[in-house]
């Protein structure tokens, strides 16, 4: 048992713990592809929801970020992050905290993808004094929002922006539709779709005569993939910073990487049906089942030991509300083992966000061996 | 629009709706049940979370209650209820935390079905001085945990309670399965095995000479759905209180009942997709998706006006983190109404306990139509 281990056996369970060495590894691996790729990373802070990890995730203390809710923007904008961008489509009765958060000194943007919107938004300027600035949000994909790139809307949206108090800032896309390619090669073919829409949607409004300074595209996998982003200004993507087990699936990462788990206790046995129970049920790990449509389901989460060592076979095949069921994954034929009542273990989740949603504080694994435990308080709400 | 519409539009979008006259009818309705069957009955407080709800449950201050978390525990015990049962199988490295409510007055019982935690039970009540009350758990439909009510560990878990410093309170089990079953019928089916089974126990353990003074059942669906709970002293149940689409499906409640909603607005429209944008996601909502298995499948949610009256054939079919798109049921030749952006709207939530636990608040809207509405707080963690 690692001294580490010895730490954790401290803990009440279930709760989560945070791998920093691995976060950290996670964190340089994209940093660096977005140098080389010559475009300005502003990560997503919705997995973390934590200052303490936006800290570390940021390029400097203060921003680039992108978040999914105007509580996130108002929680960092507290700890001084001054350049954010809120990544949903605006609601109109929402722009007060926008232009709240703008008087305090943050420059906070917002997205958006209809003339209803962009006229909300250019009245809240005109009516604040503060030149809000916006994103049109371009569809890359068919995936959820956007207007697609060769939508006559674009310039109509654009020049209310632009002509009546507020800021075309640019535009934006995000290929949620790369969750379901598997491998480089595939989510690369996305991450070209993300780029295509928005350059060309750029161009559409530069030829109008409107500005459009930032090309924005991202998610974790064609962050991941992409290998030219000609055209684009910046890369945004989230989960990255913690990875779960459906990049896992989709080859974005390894088991290896997953800097996120949840610790839990075994508290019972049902031999004869195969099943081990922990503390840990679905409000722990999230009813999140991403995995479910992968090759590999790992049903509630993939079962390690308490130092984080993969057991083979082992998954949490059934949770209910605070009880998870240990099983042999479906056709194994491995023996199920035999863990005392009191034992820790560690489970990987299918969804980082869902799962560290779940959760008000993450219990830290330090870089350093000999370090002690940190505990970093996470956020919800709206 | 009503009164208290007009006070929802002055919140924040997404978050929870509790309808206090649909959660106190609720309530009402198995305490009569519980009356007439001659039973006890223990609210389960998982579902709200909230000291505001347990005391509208509750059928005096103090109790008695069961809880899911030992954070619920001591939240309950710190506002004065001083009878709650832990209803999951207690981990030993917990015990510090029963024994502590213990000393402060809380009467709190633990629930197991193993030697081990028998002994463990023990030997704490032993080194604390403290008699830590338990219940032996008993498997009454292969649901989860607990022992057959013919298991011969029955006694001698019994009798290392009772012989060496704990209290052996009684046996108790949930048929968890009866969520499966669909309708009153079919429901008091299981309604009758957790009967059968657990006042077999009872009557292996006092046959052996040991104390079985409570009898305690219970589910959401069995406890409406039972008809004789001869040798039962206590029911158990808790979704009841707001009620949802899972429980609707399999006839326990009608969508009226349903006391708890989501707020949410519209932010975007893709009309040729026929899809309408909310600010809800499964962040707001949960990622439950527990009518997924029934005859109706109500996809993340059923849509309705903000007076709360539901829109027919409008369903949450996809829900990413902080997106939901509505749209007409499959099926359905229904035309997609026409929402504007900032349109307010109530989601009902698959599940009310995995919905409820992703907000730090209720706005309850209250029986008075002129009363203003109220904030009450809920909380999470172990």
């Amino acid at each position: 048992m690692s001294k580490h281990s010895a730490q954790l056996a401290t803990l009440s369970t279930p709760c989560l713990v945070l791998d920093e060495a691995r976060m950290t590894r996670n964190i340089d691996r994209l940093a660096d592809r977005a140098r080389s790729l010559g475009v300005t990373l502003r990560p997503h802070l919705k997995t973390g929801k934590s200052v303490d990890v936006a800290r570390r995730v940021l390029a400097d203390a203060n921003g680039p970020a992108t978040v999914s809710t105007l509580a996130e923007a108002e929680t960092f904008a507290a700890a001084g992050m001054n350049d954010i961008t809120y990544a949903v489509g605006i609601a109109p009765n929402k722009l007060d905290r926008v232009v709240a958060l703008r008087q305090g000194g943050c420059d906070l943007a917002v997205v958006l993808d209809s003339v209803a919107q962009a006229e909300a938004v250019a009245a809240a300027s005109r009516d604040s004094g503060q030149c809000i600035p916006a994103f049109i949000e371009i569809d890359s994909d068919g995936h959820r929002g956007g207007l697609l790139s060769g939508d006559p809307a674009l310039i109509i949206i654009g020049r209310i922006l632009h002509d009546n108090g507020a800021e075309l800032r640019g535009v934006l896309t995000h290929a949620g539709e790369s969750y379901g390619a598997v491998g480089a090669q595939a989510q690369a073919v996305f991450a070209e779709m993300e780029r295509a829409a928005t350059v060309a949607a750029a161009q559409t409004l530069r030829a109008a005569g409107l500005p459009c300074p930032v090309v924005s595209v991202g998610s974790t996998p064609t962050a991941h993939a992409a290998t030219d982003l000609t055209g684009v200004t910046e890369l945004r993507a989230g989960v990255y910073t913690f990875f779960d087990l459906v990049m896992t699936g989709i080859e974005v990462c390894t088991l290896d990487d997953i800097a996120l788990s949840v610790l839990t206790t075994v508290i019972g046995h049902q031999s004869e049906r195969g099943w081990i129970m922990v503390d840990a049920g679905w409000m722990a790990l999230s009813r999140d089942r991403g995995t479910a449509a992968q090759a590999l389901d790992q049903g509630y989460g993939v079962v390690c030991d308490v130092d984080g060592n993969v057991l083979d076979e082992l998954i949490i095949v059934q949770a209910n509300q605070e009880h998870g069921v240990i099983a042999c994954r479906p056709g194994s034929n491995r023996r199920l083992p035999e863990f005392a009542i009191g034992t820790q273990l560690r489970l990987l989740p299918n969804h980082a966000c869902a799962t560290a949603a779940q959760h008000g504080f993450y219990n830290v694994l330090p870089i350093a061996e000999d370090a002690p435990l940190m505990e970093w308080p996470r956020f919800g709400g709206w």
